[in-house]
């Protein structure tokens, strides 16, 4: 029996559409007793600007028919950012749920982190991915007067602490049972302070994983003189926005980080998105890399529970790595569609 | 005619009171037609576990009689660090209106930045002091339910951003006309976007500085791709602490970060601390970086006018520096005595 997967194709902005297309082409090439069958959602912020909004009025009702998500890049310089982050990315988390953003960072074989003298790192950055700073309540009143106050609403629930946490300490026992907690509780002493009590209170029902507490500014010390030490790490939206970028740059380059916005329940499809972002300098030279769209296809298969084809199309892309077909970012002179060829060879032996 | 500086010394916790003894020593080793009373304040965490309050009631009214505030850390494992730190420092912060903070990071001579052939960092990074993720307002409510919520609330006026861009664009136009200006309007769309629309009129005002804008996520990447192409920065609250730890780690170690809690119109005492925290691992042992705490000493002098014993103190610990009396985290074999001792030498010459 041959399984066939709906895959929403949303290719977005800048090199959004040429890493998804180099995405699309490893799937294509895998063997294996399933199919998929893509339809490509044209949501980008170019015709944002013709018809005035990204997602038609049935837009979530039209990808929830998907088994998952596949998103290439959205922000446009001609559209306030946070116009198209709300008009597209923003709204898909939210109302399909997928409020874990899960974010592997390891150095490529054949790559270089940055730091001098480390060679390895292996995280998994476990994001709260549905309120906290991204909850997307507050105001401004005064507008335009000298006392205008404009104000930003973090929300923290219980609920959401809970089930990331327990996601996280999951994620950490399946590894290496080292899970660093991040917070800025000191700071903030109401919805941080919940987030640390919820992470203590799960921490007792994993009495096999040894968690830790970091404040988020000592963590970015702690990434850069001691990637070793950590492992798993769980914060909150905006944290771990941070941490994860930075954590790709320690890792060689944000060229080749994954990331997976899941629904863990299955409600609803889930979303795989390389971190890049639309890199507009890079549209249309053939240069932008690959690799962190098809790490995400990785991750997708994966999810989607094809973890054999998963397997071997990681196989192939470090195997490419390692042979040298590498992108500028990462030291190399390869163009996209060199990588890509070389994977899908690799695919086809 | 003598001037005498009244100092109020916060020497707190950890490893608090010895680097703030090491600053004190240089100080005192400075010759010019100036001099010292150092008056000590014991509001450490060991004083709250005994007495239940970090300042006594009047303490900000007795630190407004002094010229200046010199803060070592404050941070213990047995007291809730949200406690602590509005027990104290934030309090300071606020009440006495030191609503900028100023950290410039450079790699010390003879020192290296973790970074692969990086070899010259430069930057200052003004943050905002008074309000942002710091304005202290949020709550919980549902307390210790299922369904329980806690909030934070980041409040943005125009008159605190206003004042803490001009302040950076005149740092910036001090320097070499360059500024970056970070934010995260695209996930935040109130207080965030407020703080873009009064970073672009003020920037109106400065014709001759080149003003960039970079999201707080891409920003970190950046501190590591690209270090040089970076120069005065001017970030939230929150952002701006997060970005100074790390570029404090990559400018070689958080020990020789110095800060500057300005309280611009003079109208209160300025603060001036290492940024380095409590660090209870090292306390006693007589290895703790007395640099930072030091070079906040050259910013206070600075600060206070007194610019050529600033600069006097400022070669000094460069020179020691680079002639190989550091501490263990600059890859040194000196303990604090050591290079504080090597300092006053310098000094005495
Ligand atoms: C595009 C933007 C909303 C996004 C975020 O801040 O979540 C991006 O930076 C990311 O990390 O996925
Ligand atoms: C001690 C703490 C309140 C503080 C902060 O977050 O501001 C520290 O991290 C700093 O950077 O000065």
């Amino acid at each position: 029996m041959t399984k066939t997967y709906q895959i929403a194709l949303l290719p977005g902005d800048g090199i959004g559409p040429e890493v998804l297309q180099a995405g699309v082409d490893c799937l294509k090439a895998l063997k294996g007793d399933f199919t998929f069958e893509f339809t490509t959602f044209d949501w980008s912020s170019t015709n944002y600007k013709q018809r005035g909004y990204y997602m038609p009025a049935d837009g979530i009702e039209q990808l929830r028919r998907h088994d998952a998500i596949y998103f290439g890049a959205v922000g446009h310089q001609e559209v306030p950012d946070h116009i198209s982050l709300w008009g597209l990315i923003l709204p898909i988390r939210k109302e399909l749920q997928q409020w874990v953003n899960v974010r592997p960072v390891q150095i490529l074989p054949g790559t270089q982190s940055p730091l001098r003298g480390v060679d390895k790192i292996d995280w998994v950055i476990i994001r709260e991915n549905s309120e906290g700073e991204y909850a997307g309540q507050g105001g401004r009143s005064h507008v335009g007067t000298a006392y205008e106050v404009g104000t930003e609403l973090a929300i923290f629930t219980r609920v959401a602490i809970e089930r990331v946490m327990r996601f996280a300490f999951d994620t950490a026992r399946a590894r290496d049972k080292r899970l660093c907690m991040v917070t800025k509780s000191n700071a903030q002493r109401y919805g941080m302070v919940l987030w640390d009590e919820v992470a203590n209170a799960v921490a007792k029902e994993y009495p096999d994983v040894k968690m830790e507490k970091m404040l988020v500014d000592a963590m970015t010390v702690r990434m850069v003189n001691n990637p070793d030490s950590l492992s798993t790490i769980v914060a909150t939206n905006l944290h771990a926005d941070i941490l994860s970028d930075l954590a790709a740059a320690l890792g060689g380059s944000i060229g080749i980080a994954p990331s997976s916005n899941l629904n863990p329940e299955r409600n609803f499809p889930s979303m795989f998105e390389p971190i890049h972002g639309s890199a507009f300098d890079l549209v249309g030279k053939g240069v932008a890399n690959p690799i962190g769209a098809i790490w995400s296809a990785v991750e997708m298969l994966n999810f989607l529970g094809e973890t054999t084809a998963g397997d071997v199309l990681m196989r192939a892309m470090v195997k490419v790595s390692a042979d040298g077909v590498r992108t500028r970012d990462l030291g190399g002179q390869a163009g996209t569609k060199d990588v890509v060829d070389a994977i899908v060879k690799e695919l086809g032996q």
